[in-house]
């Protein structure tokens, strides 16, 4: 289980906004080393591919080598081990963490490449990005082809709605719950998506068939986009989303008895800070009055955006000062103005638009959990599930 | 062992600044909280509060609650098992993280009320701040009384160069290098002082002579101000002067089996990030080649700062641009506007001023070393060495 972005800072704050541990908190084993095979500073490709492969790649890069060479993934040697697989993202299911479990591509950038590979190994996919698996109007090797037809030839139960989530049965299951990318969970009232939880109980439910076990892979994936956008509300409620996901699955674990669930983030997003401005301070209890994006509050604002203190006192609750309100009126990017200022008044810091290469922290519980324990390289992680899991990964 | 300020991005930009693993790497257990009792981000003096007494205090307040009543320290709980007790830091001897472990005061900065109340309790202390135990002018419950002399009179050698302390011999020492502070390892090249290595060695060394074993607290001080400046370069070479320290701990800990060794930050200081300014890159090599501190360089600058652009040259390699030049010949602080732009190329970001609140890793090593496992309170490192040195914590 993959918290897109997700370091420790991240987990402080996660803390304080909820008032409370975090599931996890009980199963901290250790630190990983993120960085990747070209920079300090790793990308989701590449940390990915090291999470899926146990080998370091170049940012951008899917469960390739920087040759270009495929590399196995942890969910390719459970298939051939007759384990059934599955992925679930909030992000295009050919989105990189996603994604490099199950394809191999030279870039990122090509998820109409990696959307025909899926269907290929792996039995359930939940997320976005249906116009991947869409017939399309130029580019990718399967321009012309409809996954989605093709999956139910093959034997997919096709849902695009919660509620047709609810009612799928079957061992195989494709879910594309939006064009592009899923809403963000502050957002997700608007739609008619199911949560990262819903969609993690289905996956378990139907991937537990199989009597010889499973790999599956469920990433909360837009906590990193809230750390690109220093959408502090976002990433909060995003965690919270993806905490509610750990739960089913502990809760699953707990009950098997035969289940390891490992957490770890790939890398952090923002370089993050638990207060911040200089102040010996936090007050993360202002996100939790924040009941929308700032994507979602800037698409709310009026032409000139006269509007702007009543759309940002509707969903945050703050009452902006006239220089706030300027700053906003006249940025560049209104949705980044308001982020900030909402992350100036709960205290979150940030120190990057990008990512940074903190190590950061895992999380396991079940059989063979404490394996993990101490600093070790994202690299090992794949290595030491398939010694659990006792299958061979081949790189 | 206390890195102050140390927090997982100070550990990841120092592996690269290395080169190489830490000799802590190998010895990471757990994560630790560090929130004090009135705010989510700490200081320095109520964090130490909870190592060294296991009860969370106030910000500002040395070894007494918050209405102000003395707590127990371990130190004092060693002193009363017959163990020898010391401490070790690079600031003041009676700055807020050597202070909580043999004093008991209201506020930190009463420096002169911690003294006398350290030679009480304390069979080694090295460190600065001779001026804390010499005639006040005013202020101060010792103003009067010559510390110095009082110790001398109470069976301590008193030292005050590197060379006197290798040469001290016998069981209590007070060793004064400074008059305020001593030296950043950087700049120590231009003193008489010992290293913080050379101190931790003559400390085991004095204590260990005690057949009942010893209590040591060493402090690596100025990681923390050299966070508080953003000085990569200061905060890089005093956690390498730390490494070394430790060092000679876990030799000493090593020969004698029985010995545990605990390392672990107080707190986070200036939200440092592992890269930054929205690069995913990190240069930490850039500081291996800077020789001085920003506040060096910047008395080394002339009256109107036109000597900037050589004394950066001759300090860190690094050609300023006319712009950078600038900006530090027009700054109110020009030793900070130096550390803002060496961060700015060796891509260390930094979030505040001040400390933040993120969780921090800990390091063991030796006899229930596996006890600190797992996600800790700050208040359960002294409990759990209680326990691992069977002596009683009463608070």
């Amino acid at each position: 289980m993959i918290p897109d972005g997700f370091s420790t800072a991240y987990a402080t704050n996660y803390r304080w906004f909820k008032g409370d541990e975090a599931i996890w908190d009980d199963f901290l084993v250790g630190m990983v080393k993120t960085h990747s095979a070209n920079t300090e500073v790793t990308d989701s490709a590449a940390a990915g591919t090291a999470f899926a492969t146990g080998v370091k790649t170049n940012n951008g890069m899917i469960s390739v080598r920087p040759d270009g060479t495929p590399l196995q993934t942890i969910l390719e040697a459970s298939k051939k081990a007759g384990k059934a697989t599955g992925l679930v993202a909030t992000s295009t299911i050919t989105h990189a963490t996603p994604a490099v479990f199950a394809s191999h591509v030279a870039s990122r950038a090509n998820e109409a490449d990696i959307a025909p590979q899926m269907l290929e190994r792996v039995d359930v996919l939940l997320g976005g990005g249906k116009q991947y698996f869409l017939p399309q109007s130029e580019g990718g090797q399967q321009e012309k082809r409809n996954l989605i037809t093709e999956a139910k030839n093959k034997g997919y139960q096709y849902v695009e709605t919660r509620d047709q989530l609810h009612a799928a049965k079957g061992r195989k299951l494709l879910g594309l719950f939006a064009h592009d990318a899923m809403a963000a969970e502050l957002d997700r009232k608007h739609t008619n998506e199911p949560s990262l939880a819903e969609m993690t109980a289905k996956a378990i439910k139907t991937l537990n068939q199989n009597k010889k076990g499973f790999f599956l892979m469920v990433e909360g994936s837009q906590i990193d986009w809230a750390g690109h956008a220093h959408d502090a509300a976002w990433a909060m409620r995003d965690i919270q989303a993806f905490e509610e996901a750990v739960e089913v699955a502990i809760d699953f674990a707990k009950k098997d008895g035969k289940t390891l669930v490992v957490i770890v983030g790939d890398h952090d997003t923002g370089g993050m800070s638990v207060g911040g401005y200089g102040q010996y301070d936090a007050k993360l209890e202002v996100l939790r009055e924040v009941s929308a994006t700032g994507n979602y509050m800037a698409a709310q604002l009026d032409k000139d955006r006269q509007n702007v203190k009543e759309v940002v006192k509707k969903y945050t609750g703050i009452e902006l000062t006239d220089e706030e309100a300027k700053v906003i009126q006249s940025a560049k990017q209104p949705a980044n103005a308001i982020n900030e200022i909402i992350s100036q008044r709960a205290l979150v810091g940030w120190s990057s638009s990008a990512h940074t290469g903190v190590d950061v922290q895992l999380y396991a519980f079940g059989p063979h959990a404490n394996q993990f324990a101490g600093l070790i390289d994202n690299t090992d992680v794949p290595k030491i599930m398939a010694k659990a899991m006792k299958i061979e990964l081949k790189n």
